[in-house]
């Protein structure tokens, strides 16, 4: 049994990644902390079956486990992943204080100095793009919800520098869950219910940052330039990209499709459908799945929807995956 | 034209109220205030077209109006509507601070002491139930969004002293926005959306002691006690009450909905629905009218289900319904 | 490995009970069937990661497994539960065909005569009510997904003899995974979200028949009557059944509590909750718990509010609790 | 007072109009027909307070009225229109019958023939865009409630001459309203709640055929070639569609916004939004509003966020705004 911990279990992403955990048959839950309930148990703040002590997170006992998930805000975790490392323990982080590789993108997208530079970089923790660098890893950072969607949806197309343009526009929808736990204005029911929201559009969004490294290192040919208009949907959890790419004029429909199939036909958790399938947040909903489909809307036009659950393939779940794959487990074990 | 004056535009029942008095043939709105968003203009707060200068409180000029809607917070209005009165304005309170008739029972149900206590009793503002004492009121109160939907749905049965069980018993569900606009864990998107969630029951909800009292002034016979059971609907906007009542055993689903029928059949927002359909918030979403239907259960219990929208019938809607009464106008003037 | 097979996959209830069997770590999927949709494989059906061939139920192979769940409608299933026994096969059935215990009280509720007699009684498969008559049950018929809610509310008041009334109201709320899954009016989609619609209220809804007479079997003293008024609530799933019932006027809420934490104690998947904290259906979403909350509303009136998933504990769950049961494993096995 | 005639009153569309057309202060309802509810009366077939009999369409006395509203499906519209306009009345058509100017183009986009082409070309009846045809006409084709958004969002580009790649990419969203009310799968409450589904995506929609013919009219230089990806929202209604065009490098977001400004300032019905928001499904839902705003993602890439409420401005409000306009009374009469 590997022996885990959880930093950080009430936020939506911890919350799930205990639900998960809970019934993967080679995980141990050691401890889990939250911040803001210490001293607390589980089921006096989320309403379920769960229940749990909530330590304060300087009481976390790094030494006693295994592997510790850090779910705290960007700009925290650093330190916390530190001082982590130095009881001997490896960790999978969510925030993005990891996921670029340098301190200047950090401080570019995120207006702060990174706090422990010297653990860039760090390997990126999405399995099917990056498992190389997972198997032997101290330290992963696990990646954003809306690039997990977007970098399978486009992988690809990038590594046979299939982009005829390198913007690419995506269109991405999010569920609220996204958004965090903590209450304001635009996440109110009344505002979110019978709407549509856009927001950060254009070239500012901060996952912005992350998903051009990530194509770039993907790409053959020039870097990828992303627009990304991510809007607000009246949902609790799943993200679906809406993805537009140009592609040399002479591909076809079926020829796109055997370079995903071939891409990802091992992937136990990427499925491209077949022709005449659109993809939707139905298809991963509460699973660790993502669900591709492939569209030709005129020669030159490549249209990919990618789906995903962002609570699940977009943070938990896949961290999950990114613990199986460092301790050598199938990556499939106690995910579905 | 009647001038108007709205204090707290920016809550949910304000904006509302806006939004109907906006479109009043015999309705000129000459201000609106907000407390928290004065020096803003509404479109800077709401997403819409309506937009019109939020002044502070202490501004607004209650000398230019003939009448005055207090969208404010109880503890607070009371005073604010003194001052509105002593400028020779007319005013009609959402606020509980006058629905309860006595000093006594607004601190036993709000825990505080009343402001002015030297305005009470005030005409409780519930046109079909009350119409005669509204017409001269220079102040009314506004009923609460629960008891205009339980009064409503109760009275007929009260007036001819049919209950058989002084207790009844009201199974009530509630949209969002009667909980106000103000962000708060439990109106969170996704601890609301896929839930319903009761709050406040048995007999602690402070609107038991405003329907009591009315329930008891409406009464032939013994004071009624009502069980009040509130849920929170994943819904914006809507309140369905089921309220189950012992009537005598001899009568029949007929002989009430002649009740009924007899009772609202002159009220242009009162419908009693035909045998065999049942109340829904579709039938009212978005209107100023109140759907009834009757079911008789087994001999001796009845179900009746009354819906409202919250923010109209509920507040705003009623609000204009007694301006037109308290102005002489056709009641459904504006309505609808 | 228990061989199991599912008739019925391409409904809701069936294809949730395929979800959790997926995971279960001692049942094998031998063969899944649906009579709209044979001749296709699952995937093309529902979206989502499962796929499986769909035969038609003619062509199930019942002697190939130790189980077969049967998800079909009442009238039809009946005869192919007898197939199934006949093939030497154990079988737990969704439908209402086997819950009530005469043929004459299944004339009464659904207005036919019984298919197969000679069946009844069969154990009536709510394992915490009900646990000796299914280990070696051949034929379980899985209750209804309102009765489960409500029994297990009521069942220790019931079996002290407490209802000082015999009559009680249950004011159900359900998602509308409740009503299949076959396109209608009622459940168009836009004619559902905002709203909240009663239906079959009173004493008419088919569980009724259920309800009573399991109640009757629980309780100590005259057979209770179930006034049952159920609403459909816009979310997928979750049954909240707010349950009022009189109780002898001396009880304290402290008593209440006791009878049920001992009803409960050992049972893992029923929680009563804590004093001051209210079932919601957050609590029991996508798992196969019951949460129950009990509240005192003054001297002689219970408020029970008694939540489940209708597709988990109301159905899928339950059916694999039952199996569990039958099969000797520990009774959370492959649940949550 | 105008004389009206509803033809296909029992759908959304034709329910919204016969809901705005009660409050219009210069308009009286004659008549409604519905085909499918014919002999009964609105209010059994809608919950709510409105109630008018329904006509067979045959029976429908249109030389009583001074106009009709063709709420009815493409291909059946075309022959009443012709009977309306035989019997002396003008026509406002709410189907695809007469958007297309061609015989040939219908043919084209609705696979069949039309069924009077002698009727073709028909004024478009976009008002912000087509105004001076829309005042003797006789017949009006009703928009589409995707081209209302799209055509008003790109409309000041397209006259200058703006786009620097004749592709524009349009990722749409829409409400289930807009799908219509008769129940299918993929407008199933539960198949659409909580879920996002994309369909019709490419150059397939019908609309694509209406909106390339507009575009084209409107602009200078080549003609527009629309991507457009219509997505089911789980909301009731409103469309936003974020549209993606490609415009010179040297034009700045404030020269943008100057040329939006320019064209809209007088018109009542079209909001550009301030630097800094954007527009939401909220900003318009229940008016006759479309809200813009601009976003300049990159140089040359600009982003247009268009929403509308589909059965207003998309449909109901939008004919009501034509009707004013052909019988010359202030636009923004009865609408909001």
């Amino acid at each position: 049994m590997i022996k885990v911990g959880i930093c950080g279990t009430t936020g939506y992403a911890g919350y799930e990644l205990l639900r998960w955990l809970t019934r993967h048959p080679e995980a141990h839950i050691t401890f889990t902390t939250s911040e803001s309930q210490a001293g607390k148990t589980l089921a006096e703040v989320f309403p379920g079956p769960l229940d749990t002590p909530l330590l304060a997170l300087d009481d976390a006992p790094f030494h006693e486990v295994d592997v510790v998930f850090l779910c705290l805000p960007h700009g925290v975790t650093a330190q916390v992943a530190q001082r982590a490392l130095d009881a001997g323990t490896r960790v999978i982080d969510f925030s993005a204080d990891f996921r670029l590789t340098s301190a200047a993108a950090y401080h570019r997208w995120y207006d702060q100095d990174h706090p422990t530079p010297e653990l860039l970089p760090v390997p990126y923790g999405l399995p099917e793009l990056n498992r190389a660098a997972l198997t032997d890893a101290r330290l992963i950072a696990n990646p954003g919800c809306y690039p997990t969607s977007v970098l399978l949806g486009i992988a690809p197309v990038l590594r046979v520098g299939g982009l005829a343009d390198p913007t690419m526009i995506v269109d991405a929808k999010s569920g609220v869950s996204g958004a965090g736990r903590v209450p304001k204005q635009n996440t109110h029911f009344v505002e979110v219910n019978e709407n549509l929201a856009p927001y950060n559009i254009g070239h500012v969004h901060r996952h912005v940052g992350e998903m051009e490294q990530e194509a770039a290192r993907l790409a053959t040919g020039s870097a990828p330039q992303i627009i990304f208009s991510p809007h607000l949907l009246p949902i609790n959890r799943g993200i679906l990209s809406t993805i537009y790419v140009r592609v040399p004029g002479d591909w076809t429909e079926e020829y796109v499709r055997s370079l995903y199939v071939e891409a990802y036909t091992k992937e136990p958790f990427v499925r491209v459908l077949p022709a005449g399938q659109l993809a939707t947040i139905a298809h991963v909903a509460h699973t660790n799945q993502c669900a591709l489909s492939l569209t030709l809307a005129q020669p030159g036009t490549l249209i990919v929807v990618s789906c995903t659950d962002n609570l699940v393939k977009g943070a938990a779940g896949q961290a999950i995956q990114n613990m199986n794959v460092m301790f050598g487990l199938a990556e499939t074990t106690g995910l579905f």
